[in-house]
């Protein structure tokens, strides 16, 4: 299946995987999921083992079948799936112990050691997923307490990576006097997405997009996440949190890095991550007045967010943002970056719109209902990509009619019904010491630099409280007068 | 069905259509049939007649069944067609007379004059389906006995408007003496498909494709023309033409042309024109040298050209050509333009290829065997436009892959069933007194001048003799040599 | 002094030269002494003749006195000036007589005859110094009565043609009875100024501007012409005109199309002005709003326009003039026009600036104060092209300033303190054959339509007054309000 | 005289200067000249020392008469001048020491102390100006017994850096041990010239040059560098050292950055330093194959090379090197950079040609003696931009002629009559810690790479000699053949 895998090491040294948090929603979901996967593909290193750990009190066996529970195939291969989870599962063993204590983690390392005995080389993944509160005593333990005798250590974090620019500093600053920015793979799993990867290969393979890409050929780059269905169940981490700092700090914000970014130097992680990292820089700081948020209310049968148990009866926390980014660079002076994200509404997407100019000085006088070429790749609900051009319709008439130059993917590639999940992209990177997919400590800065003074002054207590909208609507209309301000206008079509 | 028909006069006016030769192939396949789509669409004015002319002795009534039997439905829509054919036939009526006879042609005059009486305002289309030898008689005659008393006269044409640039200019001094250019609509039934016609729009009306269209970012355009059958039939016409006349010098020169052409002032036809016309004058003009000429020989069971009894033993005319223009003006200095058209070739293609430049500093290293962007107009076998880009190929890999972003019409529009034939589009602009799909008196002047000196080389009495190649095979490999010397290659894909 | 002058013909063959009107101003202070400099450089043919025509009764000594006293040498050079004067005047003769008289022509016909009598071919060219209502009679005459045997006959005028577009067309319908377009040369000596002339070397001749010259790098183009006195004595002749029609409709907007156009075909004069023309129709009719319009009072001694004893009391005629022309082009579209033409201005001066975007994204922070980059383009009162460009200031500082890339005429050529004046390249022209410096038929018929409705909305009853200006200012206030409106600034530098 | 200095820190805070080596001849000619032209324009801190620091025994009046003798003053204005050096004289102290005895340094230190006393903070700079086999030990000594104990402590070295790639690595780890990267200030004084200083002003504060600095427009770069003598009196240091890298691999590489670099993000320095490594990263590395060496004889009464006694008989050391440049980027592919450097040649010159490319489609048929448009940026001996454009001869002819926009420094500036020497611009840089002015490790590191490899080719006992070349001659004609290979022509002017 792969016949040229990036990276400058080979997956083919000895490893374990601890999988901290073994117990957990995310690890049951995505963690043990990827690492099943890429065992099925054969894509894990000839000597492996997966070590679940957690605080709760269970054995081998109990973590053996939880996982098997939990564990399907993408692809509808009933017999031979079956079969590998069979082979699969004795590489995964179960340590409990507690996540600040220095003594669980040496008592963990001890449990690896055995594996590692035979082996000359004999590297170590650990794989946080636990909440961000212990980040920190983890890592320490990790670091003090089993650490790779004789190979490299990496741990593995997912955001939230602090909830504002102080606390992100803070984290960050405990961290980097316990492991090193190489140690340290910072994951957004968006980077992981099929679509996403193929960002750059669009941008920078292809020669007819580059010359287009800027402000003279650009009118506005929209970057749109929208789901159908509100917290249910989520209300307690994400009324802390809110829609913002959910969706758009990171996963909408590397999108619109890697839409935005110049050519890097070469395909080497840092020179990618350099590229981002000065995008970021020239974007304006923002502030309250660059968005619109808004807070969903029942609909029909559907509750509104505060109806929800979890949410408090006065909570101000946006359930929908839509926000104005400006570039202040040689190619994007002037181009508005619009984002969009929101829960509770009218469909499920996921989306980027490149909207190109109308065409100056033009004879055909194009209607106006005609919005002109537009570039659109789709990240969910699948993948495609599409270029909305202006054509004659067929026929005895001139009439121009809007068509589109068309790429499905799951019409466009076989395999692509196996299109793999983010996280298995993104463990096999960890593997590989890969790290263009992962966010480096100077892009999270200024991540926030970008958001921190608008969170702030959201959060203010005189901050006005987020436009009411309708459970499975399009979400508050103010953020179509944010577009109109800019001159331009919301590209996502109307069902 | 036509929301916006172009052209300044309205299709109202009372008209007759004499269509001259109209015992003949060309008026039975392409034209009655023509105008009767126009009518069962709609498209011909309230008030209209149809008469036939031609030397042939025959009653209305032989030459209502002889139309009949040659006129189809595009639509499969049996019941509806049949009511409408009945429903046409009456509106044809016949008149026999001699094509260089004054007295016939008075006579015609008379036969029409009885419906015109009513009206006030009643046009004449004068439609030549007879060989270009009896053009000049035929228009003198018209000019002299038949013009319309109250409305306008129009004379149809078709190639082969003489065979070079002297023969030409000698018919053209001899037309221009009976009808204005304003008269004279010189057909090229290339410029009334589908896809010729969107060329303009799809250059002009999109904002993506100008900024790209020139020298910086094009490597080559190709125009291809190939037919999968030999001269069967056709062999006394066709020995005496050769493919460069044939097809070259107007179908693919004018669709050339459009690709080539700068933006005009406005859609209006002498606009367009003017801006066809500065293109042809920037080509510099061929010699012998830009060529590579076949002819085909006989493979397996299909015969060799020469194997036709209507072609001499000795006969060097060329039934494959390929050539290259350098168009020496801002936008495409140094960009090759190749055409390429012959019989008895492997398949029925005819398309236009815009080959994008390779990405200058390319970090992916794109492997050779990807031939990056590229734009296909297909206008037959079946009409579609694709870009071709490349892209990563989804999976645990970094490989990349080329993809389409894809638009066939067949699809993409439902009332594309019903693509008309160019001949009802051409028609229809004659009554519409639409001139921009017909060639102008000075295009035809020019279009002569670059291929003049080179057809005065190939037929001198030394010249080389064509390259054989075998019915069915992809012509003659020296084709191939002709595009590397100039640095690129013929984009054809392997079948 | 001449390696290569244009033009298709050479300036061999004998001519004979009529200046009728010659005991006018025009022919005095511009025509004959054009004439005299061609003789002095020997750019006349071996054989001619000049001969003065007009009403008033004179011999060909009074005729020679007369023109010897308006003779002078642009080179300092008296005693070879002297000689050619002396050489020069024995081929001027006078023949007296009507403008509107057959007879008088057919007379002068008669009194060219003997020159022409020894050679085979014989042209005549007829410079009309005389006002626009005598130019059908004198063309009447001259192709009734005194048209060449036995070689061409062109026929030279000047502005006005016409004061508007309906005015125009009648007098074009008259000459065009009487003369081809190829025996009529309209002025507009603007075309022959050396830097005029120098437009198109530039714009085409150099890789460097055509990159630049287009919407996304030009912010503005400004066409500026001013004079520091007032109507002093030609009040009766400017009051029914008005600076619009004196200095806008033809001289500026000659410039402008310059400026403006596309790369012609070749520099054949033909194709040229089809892009002039292709230009002009791209433009935008002009109505009242585009304008504002001034007329000067008196400050100090100097006189207001009313106080001219020519001019009636109540006279709306502007003697200011600002306005904005829209090029609905894919090269113009958005970037405005501005043409300012006055009287009694603050300086002389007539100048072509375009002004070139802001830096997008700049990283220097340039300080507003300074403007950026500038090419000027400076015809009056002293050629001179110049970029502005923005430097490091010298020394221990990093302050940014303007600097000037300068090209002074008169430093830069030796030759250049012998800048010929406008007439001789013209008249010169006009023996050679060669149109380009001449305005076409439908190029002025396009210039008036851009002007006409405007020109209709000025001289309404219920127009505005111009607004006052003080004689030696810079002209009324609102002519920045109109460069506001745009968005932009006159660029001209403040004194 | 300066409304803006650069950079972060104001220059206000207490400083000693310590240069080392202070009887050397660098001291002597540049450092201390400098240090009195900061004195002399108020641009040193209110609080300052000098202290001299050698081998050499000597007490604070002999080296007070050893600089005196060799300050001068650039302005003339003798009075004020020698008024303000016997202000400045008092505040130089010396020092005799070891330059690799940190007792030396700790008795220097002790003797710095005292003038420190009074400040709270108070900063030392140490100027190393002495052979680079001192570097270490000297920076060994500063770190351990010299270092500032209430302020920053910054040590200037000057080129050569190593001798190669591995010698220079070498050198680095060693001082890397003994100072951070941010204390570290390595001299390049070409940066410190006013014209070099204003490359990125020009490319980046101007928005005409951008959208011509890339490979669609510029058709080569050229930078030379030329003497018109040979190495008299210096020929022990050049024979080990040869052209290439005393010239090339740093002053003129440098250059080739400044041009060649992509916009930073930022004027910081680390910012405008990441762009060039980027832009050095980019560059393909040299070999053999991308130069021609040259070696100059005698020529009258110049002696070669070889005849100087400071080189071996045998030497291959070049005096002369023409190399070629591949920039493997978007901006840059395909576009040679050119590089030329040479003693004994025919003038004094050093500057930077960049040549466009010809015109697409010309429509003047421009003759081939006339370049094209071409810019020119003069470095030595005066400084000058200018830009060569093509215009129309003055006068009755559409001749083409090359004419300039010129912007001569000493005309422009009055101020520039006191252009400053780099060094003042280098060391005041360093007291106000503005880094962008000096070489970064990595920055070094690459440009080692770029030439690595061709030196050893070069120097491997195997390879030709260098050509031989008259000394006072325009160097060997082979390097007319490099360029002709790559489709270019050497640019500068004949004589």
């Amino acid at each position: 299946i792969m016949d040229s895998v990036r990276g400058p090491s080979s997956p083919s040294q000895p490893i374990t995987i601890v999988v901290v948090g073994a117990s957990g929603d995310l690890a049951k979901k995505k963690t043990f999921p990827a690492l099943f996967s890429l065992f099925y593909h054969g894509l894990l290193p000839p000597h492996f083992q997966i070590v679940g750990f957690a605080r709760r009190d269970m054995g081998n066996q109990e973590f053996r079948d939880m996982i098997t529970g939990s564990l399907t195939c993408r692809v509808i291969d009933g017999e031979r799936c079956a079969r590998k989870m069979e082979q699969f599962i004795p590489y995964c063993f179960y340590i409990p112990g507690q996540y600040d204590s220095l003594a669980s983690f040496q008592n963990l390392s001890k449990a690896i050691a055995p594996f590692e005995k035979a082996h000359a080389v004999a590297n170590r993944m650990f794989y946080l997923a636990v909440p961000p509160s212990v980040f920190e005593p983890a890592c320490s333990s990790i670091s003090h307490g089993a650490r790779a005798h004789k190979g490299w250590t990496r741990v593995v974090i997912e955001k939230p990576f602090g909830r504002d620019l102080e606390s992100y500093e803070k984290l960050q600053a405990s961290l980097s006097r316990l492991l090193t920015e190489d140690e340290i793979y910072r994951i957004d799993h968006y980077l992981g997405k099929e679509l996403v990867q193929n960002l750059m290969t669009l941008r920078f393979a292809n020669s007819v997009f580059e010359p287009l890409w800027n402000r003279h050929y650009i009118e506005s780059v929209q970057i749109v996440f929208k789901e159908p269905f509100g917290v249910e169940g989520r209300a307690g981490y994400f009324n802390d949190i809110g829609i913002v700092r959910d969706i758009m700090q990171n996963h909408l914000l590397q999108v619109l890095a890697l839409i935005g970014m110049e050519v890097p130097v070469s395909l080497h992680s840092e020179d990618i991550r350099n590229e981002k990292v000065k995008l970021l820089r020239n974007i304006k700081p923002l502030t309250i007045d660059d968005f619109v948020l808004g807070q969903y209310k029942g609909k029909d049968k559907s509750p509104g967010y505060l109806d929800d148990e979890g949410v408090p009866a006065n909570s101000r926390t946006p359930t929908f943002a839509a926000c104005h980014f400006s570039i202040n660079n040689r190619r994007w002076d002037g181009v508005p970056f619009l984002m969009k994200a929101g829960k509770a509404l009218d469909e499920r997407k996921a989306e980027i719109r490149v909207q190109f100019k109308a065409i100056p000085g033009d004879i055909f006088a194009v209607p106006s209902n005609i919005r002109g070429n537009q570039l659109v790749l789709r990240v969910q609900p699948d993948e495609a990509i599409y270029l909305k051009i202006v054509s004659k319709a067929p026929g005895l008439t001139s009439r121009l009619e809007e068509a589109r130059l068309n790429l499905f993917y799951r019409t466009a590639w076989e395999e692509s019904r196996d299109i793999p999940d983010a996280y298995e992209r993104l463990i096999l990177d960890v593997i590989l010491g890969e790290k263009s997919l992962f966010i480096r400590n100077d892009e999270l800065e200024v991540a926030w630099k970008i958001f921190d003074h608008a969170l702030a002054q959201m959060e203010n207590d005189r901050a006005p409280k987020p436009e009411p909208y309708n459970y499975g609507s399009r979400g508050p209309l103010e953020s179509d007068f944010l577009a109109f301000k800019l001159g331009v206008k919301w590209l996502e079509e109307r069902r």
